[in-house]
């Protein structure tokens, strides 16, 4: 069984995690991995569904930030203007975004025989990281049934952190990285809400890296330069307006920051924020509807959750991921060796 | 008395104008100009006022969208940030933008006592055009003095356009400009809403303007290129996100290409959105506040009343203009004289 | 033969066009389409390539200014944050936007060994309309052949206008619409430049079209709302930074809106502006490397070109495509005859 | 003497500082500083010219990056539209930014009699943070006066730090704060550059600071909330596009994020970013100009300078400034006596 940063003394920041210091603290949320190991590939998807009804009929209010935008992530001009999230969310290499959408949009026009006839189109949302250090990214294996899988496979609960999904080839600081997630609890008016962050982790070089306790974990032989990227995915139940969702998106580059990190030029750093609280209706009749929003002077609260949780979460992706050797025999060690944590 | 756009067969676009066809059809928001005539000095003020409390207090839902950033104007960081408005708006001329800054703090220190004890600053926001062309703008005649009569003067109703308050000294296309307004009405779920836009039009080249029946007046003996600028200020008591808000405030360039203009290098080309409804209480108790906002999907009818509003302010803000001489006898011609809509 | 705006009376503007009033009056620069018409599909592909070199190790200085983000183009984040263009651009239709991103990505593994490899990876340009009303954009016809196809067909010279490659099913103003272009020369220091445009017109609400004379074109029985967008490329030799090629992009929208467009909620208004002067070279192996760039003071020329060329170019789409019935007999009139310029 | 970040074992990051560790290492930039404290004010200017000639003849390529804009700076969005600086840069209070702009003002119309008559007007950039806390801000003590005091006070060399000119009366983290400044140095194509940075420090909650060493500095009885800001002011010698210096701007968040801060809600964190290296000349005659600029694929160098240098210039401001009682008798403890550098 894996240790996660908290276990570790490793624990980010101040405020309280979740039942599960995971992205699905938020109800209905949920999270699949389909990973691939074949031969000199190591790659995979990551589906999240912000909620278990259908997507592209009730649209969770959205944001992004773009901390630097070296990255070939697909949706993100829509979602901005428009505020909306209306398939779910794919994470993947990065020459698979094509397969990504084209896996989106089978399901979307299976799902609602509107679109391309009276409603225009769908927007999908494929985000990307390149696991070509350890993995054979030229071969571009991955298929739309892919997709499909990681997306059957999503569920509520625990999720699987590490080597799985879209970060079975992932690396970060040097050492393996993946898919890793945290969470932290909000208290507003008398009610808990939770602010849940799941990353995928592939950037910083090798020795920037910076504990909460002021260590520097270095891998040994690294001399990799950054080639890097890192999604942030930020769910929450608390009520927000589109404007006060990219704020919180943006201080996923604090979280980031405080590992070391300065956002390097090749890393394509993206943080998208949602919240499951009054979605957008497709099918509205009413022009004027009616929704919550956070008063401006209370935001500090999600925004030091979201950096705290960000920044755990890429420790949790971390230390889920195991020594790995890649294509062409390139290795990655494990910040769970290098900290003794696993026997 | 002057004759304004529609009166004269130039009408813009197609939905209909509110009952006084100006900002004012806004209620509760008022207008006042302070003017300034002395010898090579013709500049002022221009107050508009979202509501008649206390901003500070009470805070309207903004957006901006700079259109061409060539300008000065204090305020909008803040704005584009946070979502509101928290002071009176004033327009007067580019070096003025400081007194203007002053006269807005002197006015939120009086009137609340929390500011830069418990509660942090204010926010000024003041915008601008360059009236050097026919005012003496090195003089920097105006004080705060001027910026409180403007305050002091602002009305409900009807309001003043052409060569008064911070449009004294104002050029567009060549011709006399200054300050311009107009309103669309917007139905919406068998409720009536307003639109309304002011303009500080000093922008456009000579010879580039066209009216909306294809006429292109072009100024005699003008050779001067471009050093202007405009302000749009858009307000509404329709229910709208910052985001939205933001959306609809860029639509103000379609109006101003409508008349010909491409946003020239050098024109600070600005502008701002809010709405009435659901403001912001500076002395919130609860973290969740309600609010109304617009369905996305019905959008397209504040778009089309922000442009159309837009261009045809500017033409009530030019024939409301007569023929002037200003500084070093420098002229600007009316554009009513060149449709012989005065006798 | 078609007639094009100018013959027709309906120049916009005052600058003069290049030989060729085309988006190939920029040397070395070339077009293609690949048209599929077969039965209720009526849709392609259009490739547009800047130099006839391999564009990911000579890449292209390029901004990207989005006027209305509701789209799918694939490509524009990197594009802005390293301001490089580094694959053929392709237009298409909104859900062949993961078939284009695959063509892309396949054409650059083949002709640069080093990507995934030491060199990570590459960022498809892809850009959409959503030909939806004419075309069974369901049935999701093209493949990466079909791209290959627009790209090989790409040549030097005049453009074929109108129904013909991504312009194959795509309207405006509620006639047919499709590819078109037109270009501006811009005289600077004794020398001659040239910026082209090159647009895919798929936007505007019938009845809002306005000619250059005025006239308001009006499709007879049309009521379609708008669900269209619109995108224009815009190509030059000037030397520019990207910051200035990102203010000329943002002209394209004046030139929209001269036409009666307000840039509508459900379109994907998008501006690319590239320049072939001092192309970045992948391998370059100075850290320091001279450039040219226009004296800010200057830019208004370019503007304007840009203005002019934009308005022109989708005026010179729309007379270039006839009348035509598609999917479920939803039929399109042309501009052409509207005006009687075909016999 | 006080001892700086680095003499007390706190160096942030890798790179090597230049000779004097601070941001005129920049050769010829000048800073000065106007310090006023008089009863219960606390406060001052501090100015920075990038250049010992006439700015606004000879305008450096600058950018800005708005972390957070909760802020009242004057200048910004000309300078983002145009990349220019082109006056003299103040620092100040948040209810000075009037005055200061005033006083740009009038240095400006001094130098250049062609401002307001053939030229336009002029930008003045003024950047603030709110010294309330420690200041009697509501009295607004600072006069045009003062600012020419600190104009007047720049030289090379040396920087002055901790409280004094706008630093006077600010606050970090529960400390007091003030004025710190650091730089790096860098090497590419066998030159040496460097890269300056000057930090007006007013911004975290006590309790937030992190040190490079992991401790956590609190100050005692601190129970104040974050109501303040952080102006960081990069300067480098290294020829950069303006897009490159607004990526480098960004990276000022990553410094500040590194010492605790998640760019709280009430805080105007902005970093202006500029150049010495090919500055825009006024009075131009020639249309296309030659320039530098770096390839973007060394650009991660600047990134970390600028991460480590603000990152560093924070903790060098806090040192240099002694424990302080300000208006209403409020404390402000030191950040030396907390780590016992002073004897």
């Amino acid at each position: 069984m894996t240790q996660r940063a908290r276990d570790l003394g490793l624990a980010c920041g101040a405020l309280p995690p979740g039942p599960l210091n995971a992205i699905t603290d938020v109800l209905g949320l949920r999270v699949g991995h389909r990973t691939v190991r074949e031969g000199d590939v190591l790659t995979g998807f990551t589906a999240v569904l912000p909620h278990d009804g259908n997507l592209f009929r009730r649209k969770p209010r959205a944001a992004v930030k773009v901390i630097n935008g070296f990255g070939k992530s697909a949706g993100l001009m829509q979602l901005a203007e428009l505020g909306q999230i209306e398939t779910p969310i794919l994470l993947g290499n990065t020459l698979a975004v094509g397969v990504g959408f084209d896996a989106l949009v089978t399901r979307a026009l299976a799902e609602n025989a509107d679109i391309g006839r009276e409603t225009g189109t769908v927007n999908p949302l494929v985000l990307e990281c390149n696991d070509g250090f350890l993995s054979d990214i030229r071969a571009r294996r991955l298929t739309q049934e892919d997709a499909f899988a990681a997306l059957d496979a999503a569920r509520e609960g625990p999720v699987e952190e590490g080597a799985v999904g879209a970060g079975a080839g992932m690396s970060a600081f040097g050492f393996k990285g993946g898919v890793g997630t945290a969470s932290r609890e909000i208290a507003l008016d008398g009610r808990l809400f939770h602010l849940g962050v799941l990353v995928l982790a592939n950037f910083g070089r090798a020795g920037d890296l910076v504990l909460p306790d002021g260590r520097r974990p270095t891998p040994a032989g690294s001399g990799e330069g950054e080639r890097g990227s890192v999604i942030v995915l930020m769910a929450t139940d608390l009520p927000l307006e589109t404007r006060q969702l990219k704020r919180i998106a943006r201080r996923g580059g604090a979280g980031l920051a405080r590992l070391g990190a300065f956002w390097g030029h090749g890393s394509g750093d993206i943080a998208v924020a949602f919240t499951t609280a009054d979605p957008v209706h497709h099918d509205e009749n009413q022009a004027l509807v009616g929704l919550s929003a956070l008063h401006e002077s209370r935001i500090d609260l999600p925004f030091q959750a979201a950096a705290e949780a960000t920044q755990e979460a890429v420790l949790n992706a971390m230390l889920a991921a195991p020594a790995t050797i890649g294509r062409d025999g390139h290795r990655r060690p494990s910040l769970a060796d290098w900290l003794g944590a696993r026997p």
